[in-house]
This record gives C-alpha cells, sequence and structure tokens, in this order.
C-alpha cells in the first residue's frame, strides 16, 4: 500500500467543488492546540467572517465540527424538544432528511409537500400553519441541492413569523452563491456546509442562531439529546471573551481552510460572488441550450449554483458520467432519489464557476454525447456561450 | 484580516500531537469527490489500515466525520436504547461523558467510580455486574487522557462478558500508543481519535464493531436518536462492495490524511510503535524525578504515552504554561476537571514522541522552574536520561 494520490479532476457535481489551491496550501500549515492563544484569534475572526457570509450580527454564528448533516442535526436536536411540532417544507431529499431530524428528536413532523424540482409554495405553507395553531418550528431548504431549485426563504420565514413559528433554513448549497440575509430576512437558525459555494474542503457546518433561537435552546425542559452537538456546551468553546472551555477538540487544520475561504469570499465581495454565479449560469444555460438540452427546474425557481439538466431521452445517465470521468478528469452529479436516472446536476459553486470550467463541462458534454448519437446539435455551444463568457469575465 | 500563519509549536499536551510533514502535506491534495472511484479506493485502504492499527478482522471498521466525542456518541446512540441498563466505569473526565451519553440516549447509568489518576478496579465493576444482573453494556475508558492512568481491558471486558454485557472501550488516547487488541480482547465497540498516537490532524474518530455489537444495532427497538451517527445508514456508504450509497459528503482530504499517518503506522509497525512509546516515557521519566518532580499515577498504572505529574508547591501552572508557550513555543497540557492545577499532562504521543522533544521539553521546564525559584535540582535532569535517550533512539 502507497500514499494516495488523487487524480487531479475538476469538480462540477453538487459539491465538494473545485477548492483554490491557497485553501488546500492554509489546510497543510502546522497544528497548533485547540486552546493556543493564536487559536482562540483565528476562531473569532472565523466567526467574524461567518457573520459577513451570512449577513448577520448573531453573536452564536461559528462552525460545527462535522459536515453539514451534522448542522441540520445540530438545528434539530437543539430546537425539538418531544412532542414539539414541527412544518417541515420537502421539495428534495433534504427536506426528507429534516423529517427524520424531527421525528428522531421525538418531534411530529408536518409534512408541505412540493414536486422536485419545484419551489416550496408558500400557500401550501399557510394552509399548514392554519390547520396546525400549535406548531412552533417551520423548516425549509433554501436552495435543494437533490434538484437545483431555489425557493423564496424571505416570503417564507415572514409567513412563519405571523404564525409565532421560529425557523430553521438550509443554506447548504445556497451560502457564499446566492443571497441569504440572515439578519434582514430575520431567520432564526441556519447552517450551511464549507465544501459548496465557500469551496473550502468538505467536513464543517457554519451555523448561525438568533436570539429568539437561543432563548428556546436555553430554557429546554429536556437536555438537548447529542452531548457533541448541545450548543449549551458548544458555546462554551466558542463563545466570547478570552477564556474558552475544552468542550471537544476543534479540527483545527480544517478551520484553517475555512478561514481562508472566507477571507477570499470577503476579498471577492459578496455581492460580486453572488453576480459571477448568476452570470456563470447563464453561460451555462446558453451552452446547454443551444446543444438543445433544457433545464428541468423552471425558470425563476432556477439555483445559478447548481444546475439541473434533463438527460436526454435513450441515453444512459452513467456511462454519460463514467465517460467524462475517465476522459476529461470531469465530475457532474447524478440525479439523487426522485430524480436518479432523470437529470445530471452541474455545479457552478465557489471556485468552480469559472468561464474555463464551463468551457471544459459543454465542450466534453457535446463530445460524449455526439458519440453516443444523442440527439443534440454540434458546434454551436460555443458560439452561443462566448459573449456570455468573456462578459463573465469581467 | 489576513491569511492565518499558525506560529510553529510543539505540541506535548494530551492533543493534538505533533503532525508529521507527510500528514500535512497529504492534507492538501487536490480534494476528488466523496463517490468517486478513486476516493472509494481510499475509502477501502483506511479501513484495512485501521483493521491493522485496532488488530481487528471486524467488517465495520471506519472513521467517523467528526472528532472522538462524536465516536464516542456514535457508540452510545447505536447501541444504547431507552431503559438500557449501562455500567460506566469513571476514573476520569471521559467517564463522566460517557455517564452523559448514556442518559442522553434514554438509558440507566451504573456508575462505578474509582480515584482519578488510577485504573479502573475490577472488583468494583464486579460488584456491579452482580448487583445489576440486567445491565446489557459495561463502558470503559481504556487510557483517561484526563489523568494519564491505563486500565486493564482485556480483563474489564472478560469480565463483562461473563455477565453477558457488550462492552463499549474508548481508546482515544491509547491506539498506536500503547498495545490495545481489539479481537484478541473480544472488544465489541471501540472508539478513538485521530490526533492522539497516530499525529494525524485533529477532526475524525476511528471506530470498530464486531459482529454481536452490530447484531445490537441492527435488532434495536427504536430508531437510533442520531440521523448523522446511525450506523445502519453509514454503512451504506463506508459499507463493503463497489456500490456506495451516499449518506454525508465526508471529509476527504481530512480522510487523505488519515490514510497517511496510518500507512506511516504500517511502515514503522504497531510493535514498534509502542515500544517507542514505551522507551521515551522512560527517558521523560527520568528526567522529570530527577529534577525533582514526579508522576502522579502509580507505577503500573501510568500511561507511557500521556504523563501527569504533580506541580510543585507554590508554582502556578498557568504561569509556567503560558512561559513555556511563549518562550519556547511549547504546548503541554493542564489538568482538566478534580486535577486542574494540580498536574501537568505531558504527551509523548505520535510524532511527538522523539528524543529531541524531550531534551526541549525538560530542559525548557527546568529552565522555567528554576527561574521561578522551585524547589528543584538544576543540571542532573540530562545525565539523567542520556543513557534512556540515545537508546529510545535505536
Amino acid at each position: 500500500m502507497k500514499s494516495f494520490n488523487p487524480p487531479v479532476r475538476t469538480l462540477m457535481g453538487p459539491g465538494p467543488s473545485d477548492v483554490h489551491p491557497r485553501i488546500l496550501e492554509a489546510l497543510s500549515r502546522p497544528t497548533i492546540g485547540h486552546l493556543d492563544p493564536a487559536f482562540i484569534q483565528l476562531m473569532d475572526e472565523v466567526k467574524e467572517l461567518l457573520q459577513y457570509a451570512f449577513q448577520t450580527k448573531n453573536a452564536l454564528t461559528m462552525p460545527v465540527s462535522a459536515p453539514g448533516s451534522a448542522g441540520m442535526e445540530t438545528c434539530f436536536v437543539n430546537l425539538v424538544e418531544p412532542g414539539d411540532k414541527v412544518v417541515v417544507c420537502q421539495n428534495g431529499v433534504f427536506g426528507g432528511r429534516m423529517k427524520e431530524n424531527v421525528e428522531r428528536c421525538g418531534g411530529i413532523a408536518i409534512m408541505v409537500e412540493d414536486a422536485w424540482g419545484e419551489a416550496i409554495d408558500i400557500a401550501k405553507l399557510e394552509a399548514a400553519l392554519k390547520a396546525n395553531p400549535d406548531a412552533s418550528i417551520v423548516a425549509m431548504v433554501h436552495a435543494e441541492t437533490s434538484t437545483g431549485a431555489q425557493s423564496d426563504v424571505a416570503a417564507l420565514v415572514k409567513l412563519a413569523h405571523a404564525y409565532d413559528c421560529l425557523t430553521i433554513v438550509d443554506a447548504v448549497t445556497s451560502l457564499g452563491g446566492t443571497p441569504i440575509k440572515v439578519d434582514e430576512w430575520e431567520i432564526d437558525a441556519i447552517y450551511s456546509g464549507s465544501q459548496k459555494c465557500l469551496s473550502c474542503t468538505p467536513g464543517l457546518s457554519p451555523l448561525s442562531f438568533n436570539e429568539r433561537a437561543l432563548d428556546k435552546v436555553r430554557n429546554r425542559k429536556t437536555k438537548v439529546q447529542s452531548w457533541f452537538l448541545d450548543l449549551n456546551l458548544v458555546m462554551g468553546y466558542w463563545g466570547t471573551g478570552a477564556k474558552r472551555a475544552y468542550h471537544h477538540t476543534a479540527p483545527i487544520n480544517a478551520l484553517y481552510s475555512l478561514h481562508e475561504s472566507l477571507l477570499m469570499l470577503k476579498e471577492e465581495g459578496l455581492e460580486n460572488a453572488w453576480a459571477r454565479h448568476h452570470k456563470n449560469h447563464l453561460a451555462l444555460k446558453a451552452g446547454l441550450e443551444a446543444m438543445g438540452l433544457s433545464c428541468s427546474v423552471k425558470e425563476g425557481d432556477r439555483l445559478p449554483q447548481l444546475n439541473a439538466v434533463t438527460i436526454p431521452e435513450g441515453i444512459e445517465d452513467a456511462v454519460v458520467r463514467g465517460r467524462l470521468l475517465t476522459e476529461y478528469n470531469l465530475e457532474i452529479g447524478a440525479g439523487l432519489g426522485a430524480l436518479a436516472g432523470k437529470v445530471w446536476r452541474i455545479g457552478l459553486m465557489g471556485h468552480s464557476s469559472r468561464a474555463e470550467n464551463i468551457l471544459l463541462c459543454v465542450g466534453a458534454l457535446e463530445s460524449v454525447l455526439g458519440d453516443m448519437g444523442a440527439d443534440i446539435k454540434l458546434g454551436v455551444a460555443l458560439p452561443a456561450m462566448q459573449k456570455l463568457l468573456a462578459e463573465s469575465e469581467k
């Protein structure tokens, strides 16, 4: 057995996205202790940079020491007590995972279901809230990684508050890619992942709770069922002030890389990052549509950073993805759950959202699909994208 | 705000330990997808290397995607159901954390308490098992990171089995540093951490379950309360065969580094690593004792990789550790819980367990304590260690 030397891929699936060399280099800096004064200073900077990324002043803004799924679980185990009624809006895989979380916390999940690939219907949520006046939490996914659809979180949160509910928002795929404004939209609890539009390596889950959510955590009748994710304890380590109590050993080097990725986001500017994701989406879409492929999510609901593309009739999903990987070292994503075999998911997230990646992806797809005899137009994608790609580089 | 450039420390606390440059370099290799065929191969190799480190053939041997505390929680949430009686042997901080875990799973914790800094008393465990014939699990810490004492896990597990109990063993500080033989000792469930004697960066928790433990997981009456840590689901991703189902996004780069650290352990040989930890412990101890300091754990119960040293009368703990850090970039650990202010914890774990580190630590302690007017003997530590250090390099 030898050292593992990974192949060099271009990552245009639903995550992880391409990691910038600056971030990889940050990962390999010398490890220091999790209570070292220099590390405490890093933690403070990470919190401040996360507040910028989330657009919030929430004091409890920090990364959970585990992947996005653990960030989701942190929200539910801290906010849901046995018997609590939680309205869960589901329009893809991750709404289903939220239901699992509610039930494993002893809560009652009231499901509001929309078709996979569509945005959450605000009227359906209102009907559910009217029918369940004792509901205390509404949970929703901002950007459904499994389908490429985004929902109007600002409006949904406003409605939930009108019915006296706290809100939990999944921003795993949205943070850094499309506008998310925690304070302006009054989101109570939100979590994300490091490996999507932040372009950091996977393994951390940024999270933010406002005072209303924290009040609920502080005044629970029962203990949080997870010791590792209990925010009452985690805050002793990530809290304010110079003195920090040991809770668990933080993933030191992973936090170096998160710091670097958030710094890069701040250097670019959040608005510029959103604009870049939007422009590059338009270029990719123009190329794919010129070729004859179509986006499966309807206009207006589409996530710029994660493009669901309908697989042409008669074309076998896995063969195409396998050829892209072996012939071009290019990873794109399969459909999940109900969309398996029906769509591809093409990510333009973080450092992956670049003109050169769009050229590679559209060119490689055209080449492979053409070779497989798919019913697509050859030679028209590049001209269709040219102007948009040039603009995306401005 | 700028990129974070950590100070270069020598890590001789209770963890993280010094990370070898090979492992830091592995961390920074290009990120690939968590379902990439090349990554699946890496996962298989990590499992095989962990089986070697744990000395087991258990099929369920893999790293949890979070720090050691989450490894502990994985064992408890999967094995404990509401109402289960769990005997917890406590002789330090981590036995207390086990109690928290049992209770948060709805179990009943029967505590067997020993003094902090002493090994677990097998007679007390037997008395507890006799008094609680309905207990179904015994939990114990092999190497108490908080005190530096180790217990006779082989004998304790044998006793637990005689009373029809499953066993959960904490090997966070022991794995790679002192003998731990999962199959020979018939340990049912065991977890560790990446950042101690494996000298990898913190953030992962190696774990192994035998078939008896897995049977209990498969035949639970209730769902595992954690979705993220539910082994029934995690095994779909880490399981055998080429086809893996998505569960969560694995911390790709962290797993590169774990692979590298396990490879280094295999290259050295487990027995050689154990011998190196033992020899270096003897050299450190000789130097400290010559100076007039004493180990707080009694001979025979001492962990070679984590040395608890009694703080001399009138010497303020934090001042000494602060000076070691600022004047020598050397981190040693404080006492935890009942031992706070009373002992230092000097780690000789993994890559930190080297002759040059012992010289630095003993020399720096002698210099700082001497300067503070502590009642120690000057100039005798080095001669006392000389022969042992030379031997430790063979």
